[in-house]
């Protein structure tokens, strides 16, 4: 079943006018896409078009007048990865949703009902909300410290796979002479009882097409590794050079093999923030006319973000990495280590250094045209870097299109790409299998 | 803008294979009904068709093995409602959604991120949860209170109304050359501290096209009418005959008014179990078939829980309603005191009565022919016993396709209802104005 080193897998993160944070100001961007709904349908089915995998979307429960663009004002993700599947048929729609502030009965259901209206083409990325204001949003006085979070998160996982379970997959027989609706004995009480949670269940939804929708997770600290390597089948990463992106893969495929799992049952896609067009010279233009649109202020304002929210107005744009003062990072901690990494080496003032990360938000920008693109997806994907890699275009909808139309042909002729789609659900287009139900076991 | 009381508002509540608990078994029901998304798709566009003002999905947070067969397994409501959304475009579109086991955050952006997909034509049913069982789900280990429920749900509701203020109507500019997306003055902080709830917002999410989605409410109990007349736009209730009917509307109306509200913003719409056929006696014959496939065990269990979780097993059938001994309810009493009245008034035995809560789960039955449920309505309509009714087929699709196609053209031909739709949003087809932003007042 698992052809995991045969094809690399291919993800969409559609965002609004795409990555770049000054997208939307590009003559090219529909100002409006984040709550653009036929905008978003022809999105995922230009997606579709070129086979990919899936198209994954982001979330977040907390905004400021500081936030992205595309992040400020848009469509819930449930909501809308629902209209994104009644307009496609074959590809995988996935989206995040936090473990932080939820409760395991409504997200276990919520994405069982959609992988039923998809049937079976859905990915839950598992996250821990990491912005202290979400709490203030939540009735919470407090935000959880970071390893409580993975705690909770892990076992948050393991309630809602419980719940999928309630039902068996031949549960529901619908007997019309006998007045048998459901055999008693294949729908399940799970009675989880543990540090974070008391759920009884059952869930009220028929177990899931893909048995479980497929689990995603991001987290590249240390705690976020291991949780990865226990419960995730699709790890998405920010990976800057292919030497950095070779040991996470090793180290998260390693610990994979440590908690009995099979490396190949987990693929990992680091993102990548790709300027493609005709010429090399041409990519760099193109590259520098969307850079030129962030506002100084904007760019201050995601640095800070990154670096755990600090004040950094009363630095001058000239400032050296060093020169910041920064006590305690209750944010997403790989992401501040990649952001001082990232200044450190090359020597970056805060003005260059918020031009680098504002732009592609710290993932990796490939600049160039799509041959040269491909050579560099088929060099990480060849040496044990990826097992394939979730596209950020830069600006929406020309990035993807680009992509689907002069990218992914090249793939396919080098064999490196399916030229269709061979099954149905997301499952089978990463080459997993479909979970036992753990009553079966 | 208000006009009503010149047409009777329509609802349809869409419930797997219809109302009578048994209708999964009759030959016509399509058995998978409730997790079967083009069934449900088919049967929006039928009511859309019928020109009705919407349809409507109940939802509950917990299940055991003696559920209705209807919602033991099925879809989540906010996903179906959004692919009914995709494959309509007049129609409104409510659902229930939990005020005890929710955040406000996330049902405020729900329903403001639905009210954008189908373009302004969302409501919300505000219920309470009642079922002592559902706790459990969500890792509490005592069910509210019933009073503490509604105090909840008062301060709930406008919380939700406060984050969906959030964006001024004209907030989001997007002006390329300036770089300024949106206006910072029109953006706003909720900053809510209350008894149950601190939520400081803002919602990420744009203001729904309806300003608020409609809101729906359907506690009879005097807390439920409370809640109602403070902050309903349609009632959702259960009256069996028009005197009742006629002192529940002026009730209703009456404390809106002591609130401060314009009775006309509400409108009272009481559910209707209509079993119709050309003649009396073939109607007849349809309710004996549908009743004759009730299994006792099932009946009984259903009315236990009406009865607020008694055990009735070791009841004979033959008993009578007073040799029960129930101590406490914490279930819906409203609820309870429909059925003590229906059982005492009728002398009914608990095999009658069970036959009769359980088919229509205490809802108004209606026997007879299209002609006599229009002269029904219109009675009830004129009278000051309703605004309009919540129809409940006991069999679906047969039981709106007969409504759509035999009673809504004897109301336009009396002039009760509307022969198309005048308006796009939910609002617009109950005549109910856009609220006005709580920052601009």
């Amino acid at each position: 079943m698992s052809n995991q080193r045969k094809h690399l897998k291919l993800g969409v993160f559609l965002a609004g006018t795409g990555h770049h944070v000054a997208s939307w100001r590009h003559p090219n961007a529909q100002a409006d896409g984040s709550i653009n709904l036929s905008y978003f349908q022809q999105l995922a089915q230009t997606a579709e078009r070129g086979k990919l995998d899936m198209l994954f979307l982001a979330d977040s429960l907390s905004i400021s007048q500081k936030s992205h663009p595309n992040i400020l004002a848009r469509f819930e993700p449930f909501t809308l990865l629902t209209s994104l599947a009644n307009v496609t048929s074959k590809i995988g729609l996935a989206a995040t949703a936090s473990t932080t502030y939820s409760e395991p009965f409504h997200i276990a259901r919520q994405f069982a009902s959609l992988d039923h209206i998809s049937q079976g083409r859905t990915g839950w990325n598992v996250v821990t909300s990491s912005i202290e204001a979400t709490a203030s949003n939540f009735s919470k006085d407090e935000h959880l410290e970071h390893s409580s979070r993975y705690k909770r998160a892990e076992e948050f996982v393991d309630v809602v796979k419980g719940l999928w379970d309630s039902w068996e997959d031949s549960a529901l027989i619908r007997n019309k002479d006998t007045g048998e609706f459901f055999a008693k004995e294949q729908l399940h009480t799970l009675n989880h009882k543990g540090e974070f949670f008391n759920v009884r269940g059952p869930l009220n939804v028929p177990r899931p097409p893909q048995g479980h929708p497929v689990i995603i997770q991001a987290g590249s600290s240390e705690p976020g590794q291991h949780l990865a390597a226990k419960t995730a089948e699709i790890i998405f990463t920010a990976q800057n050079n292919l030497k950095d992106a070779q040991n996470f893969y090793k180290s998260v495929k390693d610990k994979a093999l440590l908690y009995g799992r099979d490396p190949n049952e987990i693929s990992i896609m680091p993102g990548i923030f790709p300027v493609i067009a005709d010429t090399m010279e041409q990519a760099k233009v193109k590259y520098e006319e969307l850079q030129d649109l962030i506002l100084p202020s904007i760019g201050l304002s995601i640095l800070s973000e990154y670096l755990g929210g600090i004040d950094l107005t009363h630095y001058s744009l000239d400032s050296k990495f060093e020169d910041l003062q920064i006590e305690h990072i209750n944010g997403v901690k790989s992401r501040y280590e990649l952001v001082k990494k990232l200044a450190e080496s090359n020597n970056l003032t805060l003005r260059e250094l918020y031009k680098s990360v504002a732009g592609s938000r710290g993932h990796h920008i490939f600049i160039g045209t799509p041959q040269q693109l491909v050579d560099k997806l088929e060099e990480w994907f060849i040496n044990k870097g990826a097992d394939g890699f979730n596209i950020m275009p830069p600006l929406l909808p020309e990035g993807l299109d680009l992509f689907v139309d002069q990218v992914v042909p090249i793939l396919q002729q080098r064999g490196l790409f399916r030229k269709e789609y061979e099954g149905h659900t997301l499952r089978d287009h990463l080459g997993l299998q479909k979970p036992v139900n753990r009553y079966n076991n």
